[in-house]
């Protein structure tokens, strides 16, 4: 039955997470892309929307309260934080025997404590919540593959989760000390109209922002937390800089007792060994954004301190691919038994 | 015997054709790379030079003595200027059931004379010279075909010849006033180091070169007149632009009598119907390059302009795809009798 | 007197010609800003709004109405068209003796007829349209000198209208086929949140806007057939850059029986050779944009063509200082009788 | 006597610092420009090399050997590191009375075994290193009043040395653990042609680079240990990021007991009160590097961290003027007496 194609709906489709998502399932072998929505859009064509797709025979945009559900084998919510846990549990009450990929950041928190202070408002959707599995295939491969919904990571916490989870697992770092200096490229922001985002606003500098604040920090207590068993709050702090796609996270950890740069090494490129998506450099060796651009690689290098005890962790990924949408189809590609990496082996856009 | 694959060698992968050669060949599923060559950087493997390639198994760079030839089909030859007519005679001369797809610019031109006039020199290898097709495969489907060795187009002249040779055949435009204002990102350039090429030179500002000079020019001559059935000489001036991709040709016509901007748009619209690789808008619409980065794609637009009997024609292409590597691995499609699209069905990288 | 400063406000303070305006004057040792305004920041710091003027010590922003016009000598107006013309009017009634250099471009247009065409609706000051000098100081310097109302000109225009007046007022070339190529950087849109000027949008990429309709063609037909003293109608197709500052405009013209480029270029040398604000480069050297950014200069190139009869004229500016700001004070220095250079002797920030 | 000006010569004249000298010198009222020098380029004029600088009359380009140091009063060293020290000890032999700002790293570091262990080599100039004197005008103020050779800083240690030195001298935060992630624009790199500095390979990403072993570390090392009466080993990262000027340093400290963001805040409040190079911004405001990109300022922002104990300081300047050519002329200034904003007045070039 290797023919069949899975019957794709993407919520939010004129975004750059939703153009990303259309992007790639337009050229994945398995998957049919049925039905488009973008609700402030709706009754344009995405070639509008989006121009590089003119080219392609896809649906119309429609409202959400348009889609004919009938059929459709899995969708992909791209749509805002907040509303988002409304919009899937309506839907899936309406139609239970859907899977989802969501993209926002309403179903990656299992505590509903944490979801409201966070985001200052309590859960609409707490079953679903639980029953939400956090996407990050390399991590939760087995969770992923039973799951009906899934809570596709931030692209900040994807980067910085890969390299210190394993490190934290093996107890080849002190998860007391973690700082995550984080460096953003501009499409994280998304596609909204913001004085703060204009062209001349974020070219030819940068700045740090939502320091000490910002939201994804919550999936990083989370993760580190589990991982290490106790409470781990890291220092976490993102930048703005002036590349249209990518993450770039510098992290500075403490290494457990008789662990230098080699051991910290060792256990990332075990860890990830045989993993098709996560590459582990040879120990020294820095990676750079450009090499994952447009792919869903994360890239990890390891370098030595002169600080006796510090090792220094680099990690980087696209932030629209491995960081959001390409994390998404990897995660439906698990979700519907196929192969993990159908669709996904394009190699980066560089130069 | 869908399954068989072509055995490929790229000459000259250390630059960025021939890392975008990489890029499309090592996902062409009738392909196998069986050598690359890079003369100063011998020894090296592909992921060192271009680290993006560090997932992948490719075979080490060698130089061009050290190719074993035995079973090679096609070769992709994107080696410097002025050399490379030397290295293919000696190639096919040893090996001449040997395809080869050459992306310098000595096979271009096919009047002895107009090389030596743009090149200043004159060409060692003039048999060959007559015998290679000028690999626009839009224009000369049926002579890439059955060619032995294609020439593949500049960036600038792809670029500027789509949009006006079917105009010039069809008698719409006047082919004695034809303005091509040509804009290119960087990697146009190449990889050499030069200082003029700094980012701290080219960022944030922009600038023409080679007004009135350009080597490109010959070809446009070469192409313009054969549509024209005459001498046809265009003002042709390329700018640098600060970004790695793209050509934009924004191209100033006068329309024959009794043709005005919708009959232009109606000759291209036909002519190009039907092919995978050029889109034409809907008329009054202009591109952006951003459009058809990292994609095969040739977007068209014609816009009337406010002095009567003039159109101006706006084409884009990514330098490196459709302009160099892209159009290379379309001529092997064509050469191999493969698919036209295979390979190439990667869509623009947006945002 | 030479102590004396005059006193100054700025209205339309917070956008990018508004900061620029700050920039320049908090410079200038002869003037004295006394009121910024802002209608929509109103009750803001200047410093709020633009954090690098954080050191200085200015005026806080207030709405129009709120500023007390006792003692203010001179109006810099960068306001939005449209509604300038109204406020000009106003302000002017109730303080006949202030002097005002607009930077709208509300009294460029000298035909009340052209106005309505281009810009939809009939005048609304149409006695000021008539008194208003159009402040290209190189070109109108003894006007300037004795305006109340100057209409400082668009960015576009000055950079078009510096390199080609002067040929055609000397019989240099044909008016009647003049294609201006332009491009621009993003900061000539100015600071308001849309979607297209987003750095996602605008980076890396390119892309032309406004063919055939850019309003800034009627100030070109206005200056260039006055030139000509009969109607020139030039093909001007602007394309935006991803650059933050500069105007670049490669124009092609025709020559006039027995000119050739170097006649053209020596027009322009010595129509110029005196000017502080416009340096001719050698005959065959193209400028680049950057190397007048931040300055108030125009560096104009001139190009042979390979075509006979027609040559290429390059000129650039600086859209915010030559082309907007820069040029806005240098027609208040003649207006207040000061040295014309004074405030305006920064060199290009390059790199 | 306030007419008197300067005699000053610029060796190394054709770099980017060169350049920015020029551009600071050429407009400073008390300064006369007598002697350039560029030995690749010797014979050349400035403008050849710099188009900026087109529109001035400037001294040619010679070797150093040409100089005629008579009646030269100061000369800023802006040429590599290593060969520097030989051409100051031989000039100041030579010139006794001259004053010298050197740009190089060459100066900095007192402690010659510490010179030894960065640079590979022993000092070829032990007696001038040893009366060198540190160029951070707001620390050293009194020492380069009476120098006669400057060491001006380098721009990664000026802009993470201003933020932390006052802290450590202050008590305000353990010095035994800081860690200082710092991003630089590419004309840190200068202007040699090198395939890493490429436009294609800076542009639309980024990367660390020298992790753990930086120069620059080295004076890091110097001035916090002095500060802190014992040894301070900071953790230092720099990053390659695609703008041209600024250095952005985010800085982790742990504060001593009693102290909290405010308290770090107050200290840095207090000491750069009546500085004018450097400003503090308000409690938990972060500064962005375009607001000081062109001028000679210092922005410093203070953040809390959600780590009880942790602040976060983050220190921004343009590595071309504070943190090279301004910062010299800075120095000169005090060296000349001159007021010391004199000819660096500049507000930052935003957009």
């Amino acid at each position: 039955m290797t023919e069949t194609k899975a019957r794709i709906a993407i919520l939010g489709a004129s975004g750059y997470t939703g153009a990303e998502l259309v992007r790639l399932l337009a050229r994945h072998p398995r998957v049919s892309i049925v039905a488009l929505t973008a609700d402030r859009k709706a009754g344009q064509s995405m070639a509008e929307v989006f121009p590089q797709f003119a080219p392609l025979t896809l649906p119309p945009l429609v409202t959400i309260d348009e889609v004919d559900w009938t059929g459709v084998d899995l969708a992909f919510c791209a749509l805002p934080h907040g509303t988002t846990q409304q919009v899937i549990k309506r839907t899936l009450d309406a139609n239970p025997q859907l899977k989802i990929v969501d993209l926002s950041a309403d179903f990656r928190l299992r505590d509903p404590g944490a979801y409201e202070e966070w985001y200052g408002h309590a859960h609409q959707a707490l079953e679903l919540q639980q029953e939400a599995v956090y996407g990050i295939v390399e991590l939760y491969r087995e969770d992923v593959r039973k799951a009906r919904l899934v809570a596709n990571p931030g692209c900040y916490t994807t980067t910085a989760i890969l390299p210190v989870v394993p490190l934290i697992e093996a107890g080849a770092i002190d998860p007391s000390v973690i700082v995550v200096d984080a460096k953003s490229g501009v499409t994280g922001a998304g596609r909204s109209a913001k004085e703060s985002l204009l062209y001349t606003e974020v070219t030819d500098g940068m700045h740090a922002y939502g320091v000490g604040s910002h939201r994804h920090t919550a999936e990083l207590d989370q993760e580190y937390s589990k991982a290490a068993g106790r409470s781990v709050v890291p220092s976490f702090t993102p930048h703005l800089i002036p590349m249209s796609r990518g993450i770039y996270a510098t992290i500075y950890v403490n290494t457990a007792p008789g662990v230098d740069a080699a051991g910290v090494h060792r256990v990332l490129a075990d860890f990830y060994a045989s993993e098709a998506f996560v590459h582990v450099l040879p120990l020294g060796q820095v990676p750079q954004s450009r090499f994952v651009k447009g792919s869903n690689m994360c890239f990890i290098g390891v370098a030595k301190d002169r600080v006796p005890g510090r090792v220094i962790v680099i990690s980087t990924t696209d932030n629209l691919v491995k960081g959001a949408s390409g994390q998404a189809v990897q995660n439906m590609n698990v979700m519907l038994s196929y192969p993990e990496t159908l669709g996904l082996e394009q190699i980066a856009l560089f130069p």
